[in-house]
């Protein structure tokens, strides 16, 4: 199944999505409200709500406001060793705020305080069950679904100090969607890319995850609840600009698309932001 | 003035605190909702709800779901000679998930997992008056008020990895509070100071904030905008568990009083949390 929540002109809603179609999941303003019902699968399943298109719909972030956003920096084994770092024996993990998060097809603003601004593929868990000290071995009975996140980061700003947060959380950069696909569509060896203007820059699989989706709810679960609604961006494969030869990073104009198979695809226009 | 969010046992509330009584601000939960309010200091101003006694009162944090808690890391001229650090030419930050939060007067939650726990007394901003960009000379102009916090610090976790994000915001280890004291009534020079089971381990005062509440709002309100409710933890001076020799930790039934002149004091217990 899969689920997005949708822009109407006077309001949002949880939508299901069946092929071209989406439709209503009755009074749920979002995929963040719906996930905190009991039994959400059985409510979305059977919503028989409005409809509307797929194509051409404005879509918000597939859950607007996370209670958490939980970024894991360096977990796969490819950009580890473009980054020139030793495999790490725990997670490295960072936060974002929820002013960074647009939909599917918003604009990426590129501000003008920083011109190094550059883009990370990543697949993003959405917890459904709320746990603490979660086991390995129960933890993907924690996970709603996956979707697709591109950790926008300003480099600038992200090397400034030792703690990259500055970088990672820019007001309207980071795109979350398109939808909220449930674990029994999708495959753990999913080819992730990120193409800007035609041209692949990222091309890996979400199965050369150093931590994987089990072991990074047990450990995140340690330190605090995981929350229906919570988001994980669980790190992103090489190919990055800072780490291109020479190095490469978005211009007006370009458009970024950001895709898992069978989670779909992003596709921002990223633009000049006025100061 | 100061304002605080009580529990009781059926709700919580906004309360306007006058000498020993708190005044209910009418159909308010919470001081975060106040601020959200258009005019939040004459609606504060004017309440006269029920009545309660603050001695032995619940205190919930002042505010208890910030969209955003900024934290400042090595921002005291003393704590950064203490760590051996250069007088940074930006400010570092990170954040805390709201999860973390806990009233004036909680137990903190010493997790099994880490045995290197720690205090760090800090001087909180609440935002009152949204903005993005804002500039230093308008930078006051957007403080609701101030308020006392002790960035509670997992060592162990937090130097784990380059990120600190993860020894810093374990569940219920964060107290925020008592009040949030509104600008007028504080000095900017005041005395901040933690005290463990009655010996005096941090003594400073704000006046020794390297970049200052006008230079954090500038600089973090570049990032994104800056909401009403939002928490602006600025950093803490020298004395620290981790720099002292030998290094000291909190231990359970260790009472942590955190305090800055007029704001008020967090008086907080320790305990051993089951795994």
């Amino acid at each position: 199944m899969k689920i997005a929540t949708l822009r109407l002109p006077d309001r949002t809603v949880a939508v299901r999505q069946d092929g071209d179609t989406y439709t209503e999941i009755a009074d749920l303003p979002d995929v963040g409200a719906l996930l905190r019902l009991d039994g959400w699968q059985e409510v979305a399943a059977a919503a028989d709500g409005e409809r509307h298109a797929v194509d051409g719909a404005d879509l918000a972030p597939v859950v607007p406001t996370p209670g958490k956003i939980v970024c894991v920096g360096g977990n796969y084994r490819s950009h580890i060793v473009e980054m020139g770092s030793p495999l790490p024996e725990y997670p490295t993990i960072f936060a974002k705020y929820t002013d960074a998060l647009i939909g599917a097809t918003d604009d990426i603003q590129l501000p003008p305080e920083d011109a190094w601004i550059d883009w990370e593929a990543e697949l993003a868990i959405v917890i459904g069950t709320p746990g603490r000290r979660i086991a390995p071995a129960d933890a993907l009975d924690h996970v709603a679904g996956y979707s697709v996140l591109n950790d926008i980061s300003m480099r600038g700003y992200q090397f400034r100090t030792n703690q990259w947060l500055q970088g990672k959380s820019w007001e309207k950069s980071t795109p979350l969607g398109p939808a909220l696909v449930t674990p029994d569509e999708v495959d753990p060896t999913a080819r992730i890319r990120t193409v800007i203007d035609g041209e692949i820059v990222q091309d890996s699989t979400i199965g050369d995850l150093l931590f994987g989706p089990r072991e990074i709810i047990a450990y995140l679960s340690t330190l605090f609840t995981l929350r229906p609604g919570d988001v994980i961006a669980t790190g992103t494969p090489d190919g990055v600009g800072f780490a291109r030869e020479p190095k490469q990073f978005l211009r007006p104009g370009n458009l970024v698309e950001t895709s898992i198979d069978g989670l779909g695809a992003l596709r921002n226009r990223a633009v000049a932001e006025a100061r």
